[in-house]
């Protein structure tokens, strides 16, 4: 190795090494994050492809001077590398490790911390307009991928800095593809620009254009305005029509392994006064063949064999996303009115069976889960039956949607709210921690929430034929509880067993921990009971009944606006007392699930241990 | 009156009536309008703005087989009057009066419910899909304005409808400016359209591009096809790339007030195989001088004196909106790090005196919600204090934003959460009787609410110097309490008085009605005492100890998620009995507040009554 990775200034050495060095160094980058990834599991891909990107930027920036965003955030692994982060990558996206996504607690460097995708642009805007108003004149960078380009939120931001004309670098990382494939008309564009003939000759004419231009200094934005209308930046003008008409510079499209190149161009857009886009072409999973040849398994994978590709200590049980797409498709084959929306994240929510059985209902509308909330809205009006699979986390940008469009006016959207309760790796930005606080408040919204993926797969097909909105809310992972599978879903709960003491409702997958907390009750000697809640809302009326002594609510939601709070307000009176025991009104960390559910106490053993403290506590008062 | 607006069959009239007779029903449309409106209020603007444009729509498309949805809403008047609901104008925004906005519960031709901007598009897409699903061939047309274009999920659908080509046709109502002023790149764009010299030209251009088009039946969608390429739609091609970059054929400019013309040209389009845009020029407030002159105050208005344009019966007290105006203007004077960004709404939220006097550091960003707190997080980042000025019910479009790049980063921005409780007229898609619920659950958020504009006043000041993120809600209209001036808002609580029975803890506004309650519990024999809760979270600890018998929640927020469950779940236990008055889960229509507070239960009779209920069943039972 030419370079130590943990112990060698690697800014300094982006600014002043050659670019035969720095394709040294970029290799060496490659080569250790297959090594570390691999071990840890994380974004694979999206970061091989920007390594020499990334070694650019610092090249021309004076990080954490000037500011770097970088959209989304999972492909900043370079950017932990190149800023002294190296030794990070043993514990990458594990708990109290280090995150795989910008973090300012982490690093200067880290100047805006992002996690759910298009935000840079706008975020870019406003440190830049306070750059200005401070009457400070460092450069501000957004880097953002081609599929976060399908988020409204980032022409929203253009629209704005196009007309304010601010100074504003954005480097559009055009990969030909978002986390699943891509789609839309913005993306045939940028295609068009990517395979057009003149593309082949990009890389002559980059040099050739900046060749005409004095780039040294402050010379070049001087020279820039003084014959602004001559000089054409752009290899492909003609093309560039969307991004001149708002007003925003357009440069490229470059090479995106061509440090040389990327140096010149991006030094030029950051010279020109004003707002830049900067067309980056790269590729995917570059110089890792396994990954360039399967983009899609490589986003964000767990441990894998570096020689071979192949993924490790796979689980046998299939996931909640893989029944949710099972069913569906076998939904769709028996009504034709079902059809299945997803937003960039066809195949992780499970629904590629659905795709390859019903292609004419499968709808994959890009990172836009506003959008996909009001076209369900329109299908459902007119009498389909739209199941919208979305992250818990990412829905939230449709909460206005769901409140306005189909709740407002009772449409029957079945919304699959995947990923919902802890996550795991990826950390505060991807918790679903809120989703039955933010449904439950929708006025006629139903909440449903499978223990395990028999259930699941029930409750999709009673979803089916419902009135008005209705959620269904399922982890991520391993659909398969330790509890026998419960009997056939009807649109109630099941008491699985009833305890004198205590009764523990157990909102959805919640229910193992609930099972092994009444275990651990019952060798104390309490008579514990567990219910699954299966359907959080509307709340049963049958709990107004509760014969226990003590009613325990255990949720994977932060505790304000949840079922607890819910379940209290209604039934504070009936005689019982009442526990609620929910993840706390904080932000989580990244971690494995049983760590984090320690940390939050609601695993089997906080929830015993809560449990005997307030029958003990009650106790002594009585 | 040549027609008789409450009888006659306005659609076929539509259809089938000569040009100058539509100009002649035109007109005495828009004397009809101001005549209603001038008593009931409305918005009156918009809706002057596109009598033309209405009647042409209704010309060419076969309602309600053809499907036409109005963004936002608010300008679908005469749609409702040639829809046979001149009648329902005499209760116009009343409480159980016709809706200012599309209701599909008022009739079969509003085929999509709207209210929050910018969705008409998204649900078109939706229809069409369905349509095409189900292998009919009805129309499907958005009608959307320039303002409206400015947010986020239009440019999702676009980018979805140009990708599939769904046929669908998206009139641009470009009336060349938003609510407030119009803002953004976008809007440059359509200005050089507008301003264009060949403008001048568009009208017997339009007439000369169709006229070499067989316009009969079906014909012209085949003629198209076969010379595609060669036919300019499109007057202005060379401005027009923008949209056609992204797939959508692009027709016009046209004049909105031309009926032949927008006949022709939206047929022309409506037979085109594949999404259009058509781009309508109009003027809002047209055939109205004072409206055409003051399009903002025209836009929503109350009662006004047709003769004069004057408003009849203004209330003297300044609006809450009004004292945040101020305030903020005179904490930027001292303070400069002080920021305001609008959503669209810069003068209905107040901040006319801000940017008059610090026009550098206001920011009106469009309809783009999301853009304006994710560009308030960047402005924080970097020491500014952004105060974010939207209404409640519009600000949810920006829930995932709050949480992820404010709150997350526990940013210091300041949510000004104007229209916060009912709002009155505009009914269900307006009142902001949910941010309570998606604020409170937002980790780290402070959530203020000031009983009067004193208390605001005080509230802005104080919440400059706070840290983390922060929320000021405050509701519509008067900001002069029936109560005397509270003192100086420190950031607690104030017990305004002190009951032995019950105390009420009123949230914000509500004051005046606790206040009211408390006097006829009094009346009645018992001891009550209110509290002014300025501070809804983090929620009191003084209120362990409260010595009542009883404790009342009070909030116009609903009950799920809302202030009173915050209550209950933290001080469920200690010794006193609790009773939550909120308004109900549901949809709330529109009305005067008095008539709608009590349909909530929340008035001060309301509170009264459900307080000596309660008390009662507690003596009963002890």
């Amino acid at each position: 190795m030419k370079y130590d990775l943990y112990k060698d200034d690697l800014l300094n050495i982006c600014r002043t090494a050659s670019v035969p060095d720095l394709n040294v160094l970029a290799q060496e980058i490659r080569e250790f994050m297959i090594d570390k990834v691999s071990k840890t599991g994380g974004h694979i891909a999206s970061n091989l492809g920007i390594v020499e990107l990334t070694i650019a930027l610092m090249r021309v920036f004076d990080s954490p001077r000037d500011k770097i965003i970088y959209d989304v955030g999972h492909q900043s692994y370079v950017h932990k590398i190149l800023t002294g982060r190296a030794a990070g990558f043993d514990t990458l996206r594990q708990y109290k490790g280090m995150s795989g996504f910008p973090k300012s607690r982490e690093s200067e460097h880290d100047v805006y911390d992002t996690g759910h995708s298009s935000t840079s642009v706008s975020a870019a805007y406003g440190m830049a307009v306070a750059r200005d108003l401070s009457g400070d004149d460092y450069q501000v960078t957004a880097v953002i991928g081609d599929g976060s380009f399908t988020n409204g939120i980032v022409y929203e931001a253009l629209n704005n800095i196009g007309d304010h004309q601010t100074n504003i670098n954005i480097i559009l990382n055009d990969n030909g593809m978002s986390i699943s494939h891509n789609v839309g008309a913005m993306h045939k564009y940028l295609n068009k620009i990517r395979v057009s003939k003149r593309y082949d000759e990009a890389k002559s004419s980059v040099k050739s254009v900046l060749n005409n231009v004095p780039v040294i200094g402050g010379a070049l934005s001087r020279g820039l305005r003084s014959s602004k209308e001559k000089i054409k930046y752009s290899v492909l003008t003609d093309e560039a029509h969307i991004m001149e008409s708002l007003g925003i510079k357009y440069f490229g499209p470059v090479d995106g392994y061509d440090i040389q190149d990327l140096t010149d161009i991006i030094r030029a857009a950051s010279e020109y006064d004003g707002p830049t886009l900067i067309h980056v072409i790269t590729t995917k999973g570059k110089g890792y063949g396994y990954a360039e040849k399967y983009p899609r398994k490589f986003h964000g994978i767990g441990p894998f064999d570096p020689a071979t590709g192949e993924a490790i200590g796979k689980s046998g049980a299939p996931s909640f996303s893989k029944v949710f797409g099972e069913k569906i498709t076998e939904l769709a084959n028996k009504d034709d009115k079902v059809v299945a929306i997803a937003a960039a994240m066809g195949t992780a929510t499970g629904l590629l069976p659905f795709y390859e059985a019903h292609e004419d209902r499968y709808f994959d509308v890009g990172i836009a889960e506003e959008h996909a909330v009001v076209f369900a809205a329109g299908l459902a009006k007119q009498g389909y039956k739209p199941y919208v699979a979305i992250y818990s986390s990412f829905l939230q940008r449709a909460f206005d949607f769901i409140m306005q469009d189909v709740a407002l006016q009772d449409l029957h959207v079945v919304f699959a709210v995947d990923r919902a309760g802890l996550v795991g790796a990826d950390g505060e930005t991807h918790h679903g921690i809120f989703d039955l606080s933010y449904m439950n408040m929708v006025p006629g919204m139903t909440v449903l929430a499978p223990a395990d993926g028999n259930q699941l797969s029930e409750m999709l097909e009673f979803a089916k034929d419902m009135d008005g909105p209705v959620a269904i809310r399922y982890p991520r992972g391993s659909s398969e509880g330790d509890h026998l599978r419960l009997s056939r879903f009807k649109g109630s709960n099941t008491v699985i067993s009833e305890g004198e003491d205590v009764q523990i409702l157990a909102a959805g997958a919640m229910l193992d921990e609930a099972l092994k907390a009444a275990d651990l009750l019952k060798q104390k000697g309490f008579s514990a009971g567990v219910t699954n809640v299966a359907v959080v809302r509307p709340l049963d009326t049958s709990w107004a009944d509760l014969r226990a002594k003590l009613a325990v609510t255990l949720e994977d939601n932060v505790i304000s606006g949840g079922f607890g709070e819910a379940f209290t307000s209604a039934f504070r009176d009936h005689g019982y007392d009442i526990l609620n025991i929910a993840i706390p009104d904080e932000f989580i960390e990244q971690g494995d699930i049983p760590s984090l559910r320690k940390e939050c106490g609601i695993d089997a053993a906080s929830v015993a241990e809560a449990v005997i403290a307030r029958l003990e506590e009650r106790d002594g008062r009585s």
